[in-house]
């Protein structure tokens, strides 16, 4: 029997836990934003719940059933690479092409009317163009699929930390994000397209690994064993790891990235599955980019920021920079995102917004390469895509346009590797500015992009400055300033540590620059760490998400189970009249925290009085229906249902005394969804969740404790 | 109250577990030694043992004092990759000088007596210097430290993996491994450095992060903080990382090398350092090694065994290799092992195997070279360090000697790098086969080094001759064949997998030999893994050694926690009279599984009436004297001791249903010493340990329980 309270005396023999339903009472008001966790994410559950049915259906398994699986699990991780890749390379070649007449477009019209003198017409010409770009994309992301917006990096961080981000794995959402990556990018945003190739990644692998797609309601009926929280989450690090591969050619750094956001327990075989997809991924994107370039089997620039190769003379570069850019980046976009929370939640207000940018983009670029008189010799080997000449003399080009002109991946580009004296100072700095303050503006538009790129372009551009301004002084190769600047601003933003080191080396195809990328990204984490944290932390904070950290607060000894649990806890019986359940289930649905498993197995099993399988709720995962839809009448009312199979005989529990880090290592090494504190007697006494653990955080006067709201 | 077995009635209030006192019946016999467990290995405990004092400390401690210990951490892990650094620059510095003297000389020889035509003189000269060196190295190891025998791999694993290995990380034992390494490396054996390098690592990480030494009975009274098995286990993670990457020049690959074999839980700051102790360590060597070799800050060749640089069209290695022959090196080193085990277990017997080994190897080599009749043009870049002219014509020298007349490291990257043609398929073969038989030889001889150099070599010298067979067919360049062989070998004996990839492809120094490296390592594991074990994990199934691997076996299902724990437990209680935990201690310390620390607080609490500090725990830490050196007299006997201080109120417990995968997450993943198994009314019935876990493996026949021996 399970207790309400106290109040119940004991039969520990019938101690059930099918699932949480708690009814808490909260303080009601909603203060700031980021101060409140909300009630709205529910947990995702990480620890197999061992009921009856689990146990027999593990148990009948052979030796070499789970063999089967086990070549199951690796030919899925192959399948996500693949797709993975595939997409990847979709998204790749189709920016190309629209960037690519996009550009030339506008490249013919200015041509046509430098001479003529009415560039007015190009700049509207090349605004238009933009904005209806940007238009498609952000019509798309705010009006099918908000969830599709911004890199999907956050969401994915949560997936894996355990918070069930609603439809954030769904084929829709793939569908959305991919057209609204290739929007974005073509529509000349100072975006990236690596976060959504991530998120792409996660996508399918949910998809493939549940050989099932609810958004077309098609289920293949194979791989049903991994329809559970614990297998597909496993699937989904491996996703994200084959996008992080993709998208930079880091197969390794995928698995860091995999890792350091989501895995809590390090398991080798997860590990070499994990880098199956990302080899398997890179691998893919390569041989169809280099079909695609007509020159198929030559697999050597993998990824598709390909930084180019740097030789290895590093011991000129260690001059340490800061992350006080990066941090400042992320406090204006941390304001603007509060504004943008407050003002603007109408979709057709977000889609003139991202228009707005779009064309606002188009004309700071234009104005600079127009008031810009930093003409250059057009190079022997026109390395340039698009030179643009405009009042330049014959055989020379406007430099500030290679910057502009161009998609960003291909400006970073030239940033590390053109020869010192193809920018002037000047110039750069005036575009650092620009476009730190269009990344800014940019970032956390409802359109979907990244911002990888746009911090490694700022980063880029005024570490070259900065080696431009110290070969006045001292010799220095401004190319590798570049690259340290780029990897301190990305470091400032995104605070990633050893996942983004590796991807960096990765991306440069030289393993000595490790050490100066390690020194920079420590002091940008370091001092940016001094400001605020993370962009993708602020993001998470911000939707008010119960994200768990790695561990608890240091000085949380204070606290023990006893103080952080949620109680009373309602129970049911081992054989529970079936009234009571649906009156408590459809009471605390309005509540929160009620999984209506339970009420699905009792639906059916009433009404075709067959014996329950684990397939039943397999077929129901991950949506089962809520309590509602289900109608009862009132002879069923008075059943008795038996829900000895259903429930978990043996959670993990804590005495009450127990303290909050040692709670918390638990539950988050574990990841479980729930954990029952129980008294001397073993009597439940109350259940610690997600959101008990995540309130608590270090703020500037010591612990602090959010509030919980149900927005 | 505590309580033995299930007899006793029940006051909860009052449970504990000061530490885990078992007294068990288990069968005598002593069959076949792979089968056994060894209850003579007691296990680290990796979960803060949360008692009063415990928490007092924790809680007195302020928000700065916590950002205080991370800095300290940070300085610790610094400290630890710089003198791992040293420690391998040194060892690199050693084996070559005195290698360089040992060839000089013999060289020497051989040119004069080639002409006179008595080259017998110098087969002895040469057999007699490599077992000078040799017998010096051995007579340490055997004598003074037999732990520092092997590669100390197998060592650092199980001390990761939470088995307390006696001695294997005082300072004595770095001491007797660096001089061994360097003797048996300079005498000629087929051993590389690698893995001794590794464990002197984790000696330092151990050694400075305890801030004392206890060989030298010096405690300089800092970082006492970090004297628990947590603390110390995450710097031996450090330390070991940093030996890979100092012997490697691999620092990712030293992350993912501690990871592999080390943490359960995975922690992101916990990462980081142990990468920026990899970093220093890297960094610190190349740095001396470069004001050695006269060209200080020319960092560009990380790494003790640097392969070269390889370019980059991989696209026509896409063969698999199998890991038969590394499977095979396993088989025959394992009943080498066990014949061993039986008949070779006296010191002055294992000396004199490890100077016939030497002999032998210099007698092969020699035959070798003088029956090869394979000469090759003196290149114009001379390349080789001593070229041996033997019975070549002037200009030429032989290409055998290439193979055995030099350090491993030097034949490996010769075998990469050297033209097509440089080698004779014949020579190759036969020296293949040598080599192998050399090899395997060597490896578990009582002198200290490391399998990892030999086993690419062995690879290497395969790989390359299937190239040059390949290239009669079509065109093939040998050296990449060479490198593929190499790793399939190497993979096919250690059966590491992420770790070994990056470390390999960090050691190549071209990230797109990624996709090939890890398809061989993956087929080497599959097809190593249907023959035998790996051959660290060989090693460590025949000390019998209770080691957990990830999960649980798959098909354990039908156990329950009843059926795997040990009982009935001892207890006692929170008040106890003196003379009682003497005579438990006492009686139980003959049999097994005691910690005596509760005795000592006894001891000094009863004689200088003072209360005792967390410090008294530290002090003795981690040696506790044993219960039989403290005298305890009949007065004594009868007082009473208040155990509350120390015992751990919030233990974690399953009850005694949970099946045993769930019991070996738990245990697995917190790194627990003991797990608490209790009824329903929250009664102690028994006591989960490592060994009762590590019992259980898979066999050929299905699941198969090991037997517990005292040896």
């Amino acid at each position: 029997m399970f207790h309400i309270g106290r109040l119940s005396t004991v039969d520990l023999e019938e101690e059930i836990t099918p699932e949480e339903d708690i009814v808490r009472s909260r303080p009601k008001e909603i203060p700031h934003n980021e101060k409140l966790l909300s009630l709205k994410f529910e947990s995702l559950d990480y620890d197999n719940s061992e009921n009856q049915l689990f146990l027999e259906e593990e148990r009948r398994m052979s030796h070499m059933g789970f063999r089967c699986l086990e070549i199951t699990r690796w030919v899925i991780c192959g399948l996500i690479g693949f797709l993975t890749g595939l997409i990847a390379c979709m998204i790749d070649i189709a920016v190309e092409k629209l960037a690519g007449y996009k550009y030339l477009a506008v490249k013919q019209n200015i041509e046509k009317y430098t001479e003529l003198g009415g560039l007015s017409i190009s700049l509207i010409l090349w605004a238009v163009l933009n904005s209806a770009f940007v238009m498609l994309g952000s019509l798309a992301v705010a009006f099918l699929e908000p969830i599709a917006a911004g890199s999907g990096i956050p969401q994915i961080k949560c997936f894996l930390n355990g918070v069930k981000i609603p439809r954030v794995v769904r084929l829709k959402t793939l569908v959305i994000k991919v057209f609204g990556v290739i929007c974005s990018v073509a529509g000349g945003l100072a975006v990236g397209k690596e976060g959504p190739m991530i998120h792409s990644g996660a996508v399918v692998a949910a998809g493939v690994s549940q050989g099932r797609s609810t958004s077309l309601k098609k289920d293949f009926k194979i791989f049903e064993y991994f329809r559970r929280d614990t297998e597909k989450r496993d699937f989904v690090s491996a996703g994200a790891a084959a996008g992080v591969s993709a998208a930079f050619g880091a197969p390794v750094g995928g698995v860091l990235f995999s890792l350091e956001e989501g895995a809590s327990f390090w398991n080798q075989l997860l590990t070499w599955r994990i880098f199956f997809a990302s080899m398997v991924s890179t691998f893919t994107l390569n041989f169809f980019l280099s079909i695609y370039h007509g020159k198929p089997g030559q697999l050597s620039s993998p990824g598709l920021i390909n930084f180019g190769r740097f030789d290895s003379d590093v011991s000129s570069v260690f001059i340490v920079f800061r992350g006080v850019l990066g941090a400042l980046f992320n406090i204006i976009n941390y304001w603007l995102t509060i504004f943008r929370i407050r003002y603007i939640h109408r979709p057709c207000l977000q889609v003139m917004e991202a228009m707005l940018v779009a064309a606002v983009t188009a004309t700071v670029s234009f104005a600079m390469i127009y008031f810009s008189n930093d003409c250059q010799p057009l190079g022997q080997d026109n390395t340039e895509e698009y030179p643009l000449q405009l009042f330049c003399a014959d055989g020379e080009y406007n430099s500030m346009a290679t910057a502009f002109f161009n998609t960003p991946e291909r400006s970073v580009r030239s940033l590390f590797h053109n020869p010192p004296g193809t920018y002037n100072p000047v110039t750069l700095g005036v575009f650092t500015l620009a476009y730190f303050a269009l990344a800014v503006w940019t970032y956390g538009l409802t359109v979907s992009a990244g911002v990888f790129i746009p911090s490694l372009l700022i980063g880029a551009a005024w570490g070259r400055l900065f080696g431009i301004l110290l070969s006045f002084i001292i010799w220095a190769d401004p190319g590798k300033y570049a690259l340290i600047g780029a990897a301190a601003q990305l470091g400032g933003i995104v605070r990633m540590t050893l996942s983004l080191t590796v991807i960096l080396v990765e991306a440069t195809g030289n393993v000595t620059y490790g050490f100066p990328i390690m020194l920079v990204l420590m002091t940008a984490k370091i001092v940016g760490d001094y400001f605020i944290e993370g962009l993708y932390d602020v993001h998470i904070k911000l939707q008010s998400v119960p994200f768990l950290h790695w561990d608890a607060p240091p000085t949380s000894h204070w606290l023990t189970a006893r103080e952080v649990m949620s109680s009373p806890v309602t129970c049911f019986n081992r054989v529970e009249k079936v009234g009571r359940i649906v009156d408590v289930l459809s009471n605390t649905s309005t509540n929160h925290n009620v999984l209506i498993k339970s009420k699905t197995c009792l639906a059916s099993s009433r009404l075709s009085q067959r014996k329950l399988q684990l397939k039943d709720f397999r077929d129901a995962y991950p949506r089962f229906p809520p309590i509602q839809s289900i109608h009862v009448s009132q002879d069923e009312r008075e059943c008795m249902m038996d829900l000895t199979e259903f429930m978990n005989p043996t959670p993990y529990t804590v005495p009450q005394e127990t303290s909050l880090p040692r709670v918390f290592k638990l539950f988050r090494a574990l990841g479980l969804r729930h954990l029952v504190v129980v008294d001397n007697e073993n009597r439940v006494v109350g259940l610690v969740t997600r959101k008990d653990l995540a309130r608590y955080h270090v703020g500037k006067d010591g612990l602090e404790e959010l509030h919980l709201a149900q927005t």
